[in-house]
């Protein structure tokens, strides 16, 4: 299906990373985000630290309430179990009711049977913003891994053409990440370069990269909220490694320098390159 | 209602911070947390660092049995689903039989209609200590709120008549938390002044003074229980922020300050005033 | 039983602590570790800083089956609840048919009857590691204990005998941890000293290196795997010590020291001594 996204997105605003953070900090929007255990808590502080909302509601009996009053949802399967899988299909369902952008971040779906089966449902669910690494995105669209477990053992330009299909099948942009993250709508493609090499060694920033993509994309169209989030990364991420001696020290420096990055320091940011698909 | 509460607070002495501090220290009460998941390592850490013992232990096939054997129980909904509701209800009971206070964090409360009936049921139950933003104390005593998500939109100051009114009809102390914190047991008021600007910007430091609170309750009587741990966050927090440069250093500052704040750093101190109701 | 456990270890290589973390870094070995809500962000941490790679996978919809694509596994009932049991069940059961070594950590398993109960279920299973406490170790091997919640109240030289008995009756390496750490598989005995007091001000270091355990169990036979992970704890907790002023800026100078510690820094250590049992 070629048939673009159910979601807000088209009619947000078109907005550069400087504008998009400028906007995000304006409105600090409330963002609902499903994530796993392990993530939980840093991705509360990468929101609060950039400037959004986040609220951490998952239960299946408040989930898709609580998705008609927040301003974009995100999805992350890193811990699932089937009581926080009904959760997260009401939380869609009441995103999509309501046409408030959701995020969907697979993680090693191609991990078990069981989280596949639940990867590949909640993508029929069309997200508006489809995250992944390498081996995720490629194993999505039918390729072949060389991943094991929660890591990507595939270069981010193998998993091009993957990101293009899976992009024009859903209606969804798709980002893949790692070293240096793509971005494709199907149509148009985006290169973000920077961050650090100490960002794999901290666990769950890919999972609150996935959080911070709702948050923008309360405030932009989505190809530009996916964006802008990747700058934020990236900025941030050079910023903190050039103080940083270990993992350790790169996560406090990392969110101190998300929440002094100002829209002025992405105007005009070479980190973003737009290509042809 | 204007009968007391049933819990052993009233059988406590009532200490001032320093004195309140060195009896926590002097005795590290084991403390019963059930939290959400976004706080549960920031919770924990926090009451090590004060020099307290905190267990983390919440199904109900043994809260309620646990909750005989802490010197104080705490319960925060902010991640709450069915199963978890059971257990704190169970270690609800469970401290009540025995005479242990137990404190109760109603997290945005009003953000859906499970979360609002949870609440209630559990504020029926006439916790020890009530803590919650300005948002949540209005909304849990009838008013109206600006609130969304899971951070207060109304100043403390707003909530001064809600609490003083909660405190009366359940018989607990009750703290509105905030740039400062009011606390009453529905007779005398209490001001503490202090903290930081970042406080906000760190996630969870709300729900870990919750069970601070608690952890308090076990060696004095609530009212100066919570006054205690406000006392000991605010000034925790004022040397931290001295030192950092934003969310991220701020938190770990703040948990080297709780620990390192001494009972003499808190006599005399002026962060805490007395007011008529 | 004096029967050798069925676990993999005695087909590994014995490897001292540096070529172990040596081994750890060259193959960076998939480490499923069914955790508690506490532990998970720092135990995947200290997993990545060391140089392995975590999963943190836990439902019973796949915990068995990813358990044989793993190369160790790691079990801790910190905060348990039935689902999750039926979880650690079945990776125990995936891990065991595949002859994948496994690790038990049964936290403060005297503080209830049901966790009791849990904690001897997974113990007649035979796990390839046991690491407990003082207080931990004598309350499973039927001895009295001083503890209440989580933390031990009993120095680890009481807990000797108690060790030596576990692993002679249940096949397993078991290790005492505390400010010294003791390690037997019933006949040889070894001593590991180092680390900081900041440690147990920390939360879940303890958790942490349950996970730590498997990932070494990955790759050297059980007693130098629990050797070779007490060991770079000892190291890096005497390095991060240096520069601490708190449990706030231990916590992260810790995971910068696992990162930076090479094999060569844990060459002709002095800090593992082995004794007669």
């Amino acid at each position: 299906m070629d048939a673009p996204s159910s979601a807000s997105g088209p009619t947000q605003p078109r907005l550069s990373p400087a504008d998009a953070l400028a906007a995000l900090r304006a409105s600090a929007p409330l963002t609902q985000c499903i994530t796993n255990y392990v993530a939980m808590q840093i991705a509360a502080n990468t929101l609060l630290a950039a400037g959004a909302a986040p609220a951490m509601i998952h239960t299946v009996e408040e989930s898709g309430a609580f998705a008609g009053l927040a301003r974009a949802v995100t999805i992350n399967i890193g811990t699932l179990s089937p009581a926080w899988v009904d959760g997260m299909k009401a939380a869609i369902d009441g995103a999509t009711a309501v046409g408030t952008p959701w995020v969907l971040d697979p993680v090693a779906h191609y991990a078990s049977a069981y989280r596949s089966a639940v990867a590949r449902d909640l993508l029929s669910r069309r997200p508006t913003i489809l995250r992944g690494n390498a081996s995720e995105i490629l194993a999505l669209a039918g390729g072949n891994t060389a991943a094991r477990g929660v890591d990507a053992a595939d270069p981010v330009t193998a998993a091009g053409a993957a990101a293009s299909a899976l992009a024009r099948e859903y209606g969804s942009v798709v980002a893949v990440t790692g070293a240096v993250d793509l971005v494709t709508d199907g149509t148009r493609v985006a290169m973000v370069s920077g961050g650090s090499p100490w960002m794999p060694q901290v666990t769950a920033l890919g999972c609150s990269l996935t959080c911070l993509m709702g948050a923008f994309a309360a405030v932009t169209a989505p190809l530009e909220a996916t964006v802008a989030a990747l700058t934020l990364f990236a900025e941030a991420g050079a910023r903190a490694h050039a103080h940083s001696e270990g993992p350790g020290s790169f996560a406090w420096r990392f969110l101190d320098a998300l929440a002094a990055v100002t829209p002025d320091d992405l105007t005009g940011t070479e980190r973003v390159s737009w290509n042809a698909p």
